[in-house]
């Protein structure tokens, strides 16, 4: 019985990620207690290790937006439908995903609102009223909360009706200043990817035809996941003055002549979880970079009777102590009701990069075994003295952020291809990203996607230099751009 | 034209408190810029000055609720309109409120959700699925986020159809046990108010008329605002086994036996911005205590030509760099295209607690002028050496931190009333509180909202000792209780 009540979950095996990487990431999911499935359809309820994954997330990136001069503000969760049609392709991209509020207060509502699927509409609304003179300007707005679309086909992070998020929009004064803050935010998507979460994205401009709704111009950082498919990780959008002519945002520039603004807007989601589930997992479970984890060591103290736990748990809690106070992200698992197998399976399940095993031959010896989540068995593990733990541990820890970004890496460049001709082409995004030469129609785009499923990701902004300009894949026709191709989620 | 581009807003003045309490109060909201008015029905637009205000609170709030155990989780912004008729007293307190959505991704919905209102059906259909054993609880959940309940009568940060705020949702193995919760959270809202808000909240359990759709007991905090009324300004409340037995919320005690939980919510609200505005403000508009204020000092610096300029800004900066890294939240004001004196007004308006002046003068004397925003003109003004100028502002910030407190405590104080009679109670709760014996019928309550709007605030937990009982100041019979009287917001 006692058993069961805690974490049983955790005790079952997942299927393997070679068996089905789908439902191995399913499972996942729910096993590690990130998140469940609400009985609201296609939502999720993030648990509180989920969340506090979360939390490191977005503690990140909050800092970073405020260092580079962006303030938070909340924006209402419902917008009239109608702000909508303002902006026609943007109306055209997200009506089929729509949540309409037709009742409320027990009668039924002149003027139908929805649920925000994302909010360019009524922040854009608002800066009209907002903006005056160039004085005003820029207006660096980042707005956190959750947004909501009807998604047919959902999974947990990864694709939910209701997500979380932030979403960045801004308002300049000039097209130069718009792009180079859509390029300083990707900057930030691409450190916080490679720098905290260790998923080597690549960074750059989407096709026109994978633009979001209503953009000039979108970039983005695209992730390799383990199953070869690639994950759009973070977005940042240039409108030009599209959205500015939608609601009117105008100002007064130096020479008191009325002039458009130029906006952008920017996110990251809740998505990313799914990222570092599918990049760093393995076949026993979450495995977390040490900068992210919410739980970045686990103490699990050895014993079989109560004479060895007096001795065990003396010298646990003098290191629990003393690691806390270095800074370190510490859980004790002192549970008496679970054998220390089930402890280990437990932690490797949901993730947490370092286990520090403490038993009565340790305590003699006044030594810890470390044991690495990134190393599976012997390989793995060490034994450390106690003396100047704090500084071993969180040396073990940079090294295993180090090593999972290595990791990712190599596997993210083994499998991209620079395939010969098309017929090469199509065998390798069957399992793998191509980085190829493309002309720049959306013909060839819309052919690949027929054939083999695969769409292009990204153009990176440092393309091949030289004089010699390749050949479309697709078509062959003069191309002057490479191209990632990959199937994504 | 320059002046008029900033904040032309803040160099109007405001209607003064006694000429007009509440149109004061809607015009010092959007003109230091804490909020605006939003397209949708009741909604309002926090803007980043107050959304950094809103941070200062929850960041404080966050803390403590994790010291004490709690985690922060996410659950579902719509919930089945179903789940509220689980619970009888709750359908009925929050049916009337509800905005309802009927269409999502383009069909009519066979289940219509409601966005929240608040959310203890959803999260008791959660914990039910997540509570097996005793070995599972406490479960202390907290969620950030918003809620919408349709309003009539909004009134920004005080009434809003969609506010912010925290959820807390817990779920124990005992009585005794989630009545110590209810009053933790208690202590932790006296706590924020009285010390980070400089609010002197007066907290105790309401009455039952009073108290939370579905609650057994609900405890507040409630505040006097300068116009007299009351502002419930946070409530903690205790369920019983109320929502467990709707929600099937049941666990295997340790003698292996079925029990439901006992569970608790409690919750504070953007509203708390609105008791900063009607406590601590004046005719100038906003005053912060420094302990939340987002800018909790400014420099001016004050010059009439270039060569001036030069030599001001010089130890102006040095000053400003001295401060930020004492760790002061600074405002720099070097504005070129406004007067000193429309400065002065603009930071009034916004409530910074400290002005700081530097000119040609303070230059020459290693002087700066600090100006007390809570001691208006002269008074407020002194001269200070330049060196050690932190230890001096950290000094009179929390000088001014404590007299706030003073103040309102003193002002709270000569407003609260004994009267001796029903007649008496009458007159005084037209303009003040009562704090009077009562019986502890609704009838008596009821007669007195209909004969003087004044409703029952809460019975502090320490009550008069003794053995002499007092007599109901409405009915004149015996009563065991003595409980606050007020018109309430």
């Amino acid at each position: 019985m006692a058993e069961e009540n805690v974490s049983i979950n955790s005790t079952r095996r997942l299927p393997t990620r070679a068996e089905d990487f789908s439902e191995w990431y399913n499972q996942l999911v729910v096993k590690a207690d990130l998140a469940d499935y609400a009985p609201v359809r296609g939502c999720m309820v993030v648990k509180p290790y989920g969340w506090a994954l979360w939390e490191n997330i977005t503690s990140w990136l909050d800092a970073e937006f405020k260092k580079t001069g962006h303030v938070n503000a909340a924006f209402p969760t419902l917008i009239p439908l109608s702000f909508f049609e303002k902006e026609k392709e943007h109306v055209e991209g997200f009506a089929p995903e729509l949540a309409v509020v037709t009742h409320g207060g027990g009668v039924e509502l002149e003027e139908k609102l929805v649920v925000r699927p994302t909010s360019e509409t009524i922040i854009g609304y608002m800066y009209s009223k907002w903006v005056k003179s160039w004085r005003d300007l820029p207006i660096l707005i980042v707005q956190w909360g959750s947004v909501l679309r009807w998604e047919l086909r959902t999974k947990l992070f990864l694709r939910t009706a209701e997500f979380y998020w932030h979403e960045g929009h801004t308002a300049h004064a000039s097209k130069e200043e718009a792009i180079e803050e859509t390029y300083r935010i990707l900057d930030i998507y691409e450190k916080i990817y490679i720098e905290e979460a260790a998923i080597p994205v690549i960074k750059g401009v989407k096709s026109e035809s994978e633009r979001f709704a209503g953009a000039q111009m979108t970039t983005s950082v695209e992730a390799m996941m383990q199953d070869m498919r690639a994950l759009q990780a973070g977005t940042s959008h240039y409108f030009g003055t599209n959205f500015a002519k939608a609601f009117d945002i105008q100002f007064l520039d130096k020479n008191n002549s009325l002039q458009y603004c130029e906006t952008t807007s920017w996110a990251i989601s809740s998505r990313m979880i799914g990222a570092l589930i599918m990049v760093h997992g393995d076949d026993q479970g979450l495995m977390l970079p040490p900068r992210l984890a919410p739980i970045q060591a686990v103490i699990v103290p050895i014993f079989k009777n109560d004479e060895e736990k007096t001795k065990v748990m003396e010298v646990a809690d003098k290191i629990f102590m003393e690691l806390k106070a270095a800074g370190i992200r510490l859980k004790m698992d002192d549970r008496d009701n679970v054998s220390s197998g089930f402890k280990f399976n437990d932690w490797e399940m949901r993730g947490v990069p370092l286990r520090i095993e403490i038993g009565p031959k340790d305590v003699e010896k006044r030594s810890v075994a470390l044991a690495r989540r990134d190393v599976p068995g012997r390989g793995g593990k060490s034994f450390v003295p106690q003396t100047n733990l704090a500084a071993a541990v969180s040396g073990m820890l940079a090294e295993i952020q180090s090593s999972m970004l290595k990791r990712a890496t190599e596997f993210r460049d083994a499998n991209i291809h620079d395939p010969k001709d098309y017929e090469e082409f199509k065998k390798v995004v069957a399992d793998g990203w191509a980085f190829s030469w493309w002309c720049g129609r959306p013909e060839c785009e819309a052919k690949v996607k027929e054939d083999t499923k695969a769409t292009t990701r990204n153009m990176p902004l440092d393309q091949p230099k030289g004089d010699t300009l390749g050949k479309c894949i697709v078509c062959g026709e003069k191309a002057d751009r490479k191209i990632y191709f990959a199937r994504a989620y």
